[in-house]
């Protein structure tokens, strides 16, 4: 599935929005960003203050020619600057909207489930989540949302069922995916869609936060059909979702991860179990792993 | 489907829990200490603070004969004296949780979702969807939680869909049936399960609180195949994923709604709408409902 | 949302492929048809042999340069034939295939679904569902399909949930469905993708052949919040489908239908609902409605 | 979780059905057979004639003082039977259905999925769920169902995800969900409800015609948070199904799993996996899985 990058078909040509969340050149946004610019694209780019000095956003704004922003999303006074500066830039209203943003705060340091910080919960379900309600929420307020838009976030399956490592984040985009939903009700009246895409793990910063992400990583892959979807993948399809193309979906989960989703087990996993199990016989720790079940 | 209330089989006979939310005769936790008093089951009925001059469980606790203990949810402090008097009372660990908790913090305030307020959306999501993480987590850190137990929640599916008039409270439930999953898989370890009910909706003092209610229910009723779930039947239902029965159900969301969740349309829906636009033809209102689309 | 067609991008320039199902104008595969021809890709039509001599779908041919093959997509020896034609045409393999087959046979003959007849319900299941496969399997064993291609069948939420009219259509639909992501596992060795697209109704020959299709059509626009999807825009959306911006994405059932898939219920059906129940209170008929049921 | 199995708590008193599909000892319809036997409900025994010569089902009739009547349930004549002598045997309607009934024809010959044999696909979908179909079909023409009944059919989570070696039979039992989505809707009129069981895999004769089906036993159990549900525990939570205590539940497939279905995936299984692929490090073997994908 090595596929080529695409070369652009003009299919944002005329559209204005801005970007969330870019920070190197691994970040999920960056790649949309540089897809969105192949394609016509013309866009903010912005992420959290406290971003400024880890990122390397300025090299990206100089090649897409985009204004980059600090704005924290958590903030409704850093939204509303935003929204007027890009505005402001446009000298009209933006067409699109990517929310590439996340947080698991009990995660970075190690909390597990059974004993999270309650309040770090909300901040990562307020940073993660609620986030999107409140950009939302302040473009509309701003009269910065043109009639007929797009609005895209990232998720992860994790929101549907368990991942063992995935811990808080699975709730946040549990919660993430519904304010797509409820708010793509209203947005509707404008003819704004909204829909959430359902990546596949992918060697970010973001994952790599994540314990155990290589083994996580690597379950994907065996378990995906066509392999774990890549970055630039991600990027292309996000540009089909903002184009014209897709003018009629809303309020979706959309799984972009070579058909992880729908797939219950492969072969190859299943023969890569049978190595496992076959490695453990003479190893305790598989006795013990199943020791207590039967 | 005018079922007369069962009779006791007992099947919670010998089981201890907490029952969370009882506060008048309408509400689901109420008809569900009934119930799991008819069927042997022991328990403390509590309650939030705040609750305490609104409710009459008073009432309810003398008819059970069960403790009435008040605590907050979203307070840990309340919850470790909860459970700690709870095993006093009982002797040791207890075998089962009902959690029936919900506040829509903006819909109350007739906030729009397009105007949530932030904070108050972030307070919705602690006591309605985090009290059940909240209440676990110090269950588990009391050690008040026998193994073998079983935990259920009540949501509603506005977890998985947008109702105009539900708002916020779509969006807390999301998070909820979430945390169902994540915990659930922790929980095993222990021989714990937790589901969610989805519940139809009930003419509860909760339910009232949402503008419109009425139609939502009579639309409810009108696409359920068997008519909407009364409480009764939801009881009998809760008290049978309490029992050993259902012992290997666990991280699920049930939908006990008389089929409403598959339902595509009935033909009493289409009959009903028929003559809404029959009735719409000489209105104006009907032309502008459409008008737009068109 | 009434958007001007769309003018092409060439997306599907060098792309070649088959498409099943065009009969007159008003077919969804027309739609596609003329939408993919406008993105560059080459392609021959193909419907039953039955379809002869109702259809018109020779103009569609000489409009789009596309040779026409009649082959029965369940008869093995006609999709050999199909195949064989195909890539004689275009010397060498196919890139997509495009599948819009359905008949409800029991539905045409106004059988209502407590009184299918068995032969006939298998037939139903052969034509709109076992068709796929049988397609896709011809396809390989003559070697006829391209690494990396894509494969769009057209769905209906009936395959998820039942609606009064559609009858067994659900079924055959909930199989086709099943039968994406089945073959889906299997064709992703050969980097071939495939999905199902789930449309509104809308209103093509297939649809007006269901019993009380408008009101169908009706519940699903008041109950979209986009309203319902366009034949235009579901063909833009398959063009993107079949195009490289998605080839990460396979073994999906896609809701394509604004909104529809995920709403509980708006506030226009609720108002409608409420005019049809006060128009009711004079009649007769509204109390039968709920007589039986409180 | 190696729970004693439960005393019977007369669940079942005075309700009278008929179950499909015991054969031996080890079948799931065994099982619940007993379990019905043990709540005091009272019922048929019937399996297709060519199970006659193979099965032990006489003694399965003896212990239970069930009769046991030999019918196709794809053979109209043979349902008519069957009804006519249950009705005649318990003096008049029955309360419940027991559908454990399935075949993968190509499955058995060893016909990959890529390879199907066109009328054995049908032969499959036939027997394995249009055999519902055609049950209450004639149940109900026979006047043989009393109000406020209970259908229970068993399926498996292949229906909604695919499994390497399930081929067919996943879109069979897709096919089967749907037939009880649709066929709820019209049973409800008469306060009938109908539901499916989505069980995990357990050790029966049937699993067992599944080639690899150790490895998807133990992949399963892996991943269930509580194990895999064993067949007692199965035939427990059939029984409250059957039984009041969830009077309003329809048209629901229902996992019974030890929660699989929601699990993305467990320490367990990623460790196992870890093992795996350490052992594969000095195989070519592993290379080949994963070097067409880099």
């Amino acid at each position: 599935m090595a596929a080529t990058p695409l070369s652009g078909h003009g299919l944002l040509q005329g559209k204005t929005g801005i970007i969330f969340g870019a920070l190197n050149p691994q970040s999920l946004a960056w790649y949309i960003a540089e897809a969105v610019h192949r394609e016509g694209g013309r866009f903010v780019l912005t992420n959290a203050p406290v971003a400024q000095r880890l990122g390397e956003v300025d090299a990206l704004s100089e090649k897409t020619g985009a204004p980059l922003i600090w704005a924290d999303a958590t903030s409704t006074d850093d939204l509303d600057r935003l929204f007027a500066e890009a505005t402001a830039h446009f000298g009209g209203g933006i067409d699109f909207i990517v929310h590439s943003i996340g947080m698991g705060m009990n995660v970075r340091k190690n909390r597990p489930y059974e004993d999270l910080n309650p309040d770090w919960f909300l901040k990562t379900l307020d940073i993660s989540a609620a986030s999107l309600h409140r950009t939302i929420t302040q473009g509309l307020k701003a009269g910065a949302l043109n009639d007929g838009g797009s609005i895209v976030t990232l998720s992860f399956i994790g929101a549907q069922r368990t991942f063992s490592k995935y811990s808080e984040m699975g709730d946040a985009k549990a919660l993430l995916e519904s304010i797509v939903r409820s708010y793509g009700y209203r947005l509707a009246k404008r003819g704004i869609r909204i829909n959430s895409v359902s990546q596949s793990p992918t060697r970010t910063s973001a994952g790599s936060g994540i314990r155990g992400f290589d083994l996580l990583y690597t379950f994907a892959e065996t378990m995906a059909p066509l392999g774990n979807a890549d970055s630039d993948s991600c990027a292309d399809y996000v540009v089909s979702l903002l184009s014209d193309y897709t003018r009629m979906v809303t309020m979706q989960n959309l799984f972009h991860d070579g058909g992880f989703s729908t797939m219950g087990v492969t072969d190859e996993l299943l023969e890569l179990l049978g190595e496992g199990l076959l490695k453990g016989q003479d190893s305790s720790a598989l006795q013990e792993l199943f020791g207590d079940k039967k």
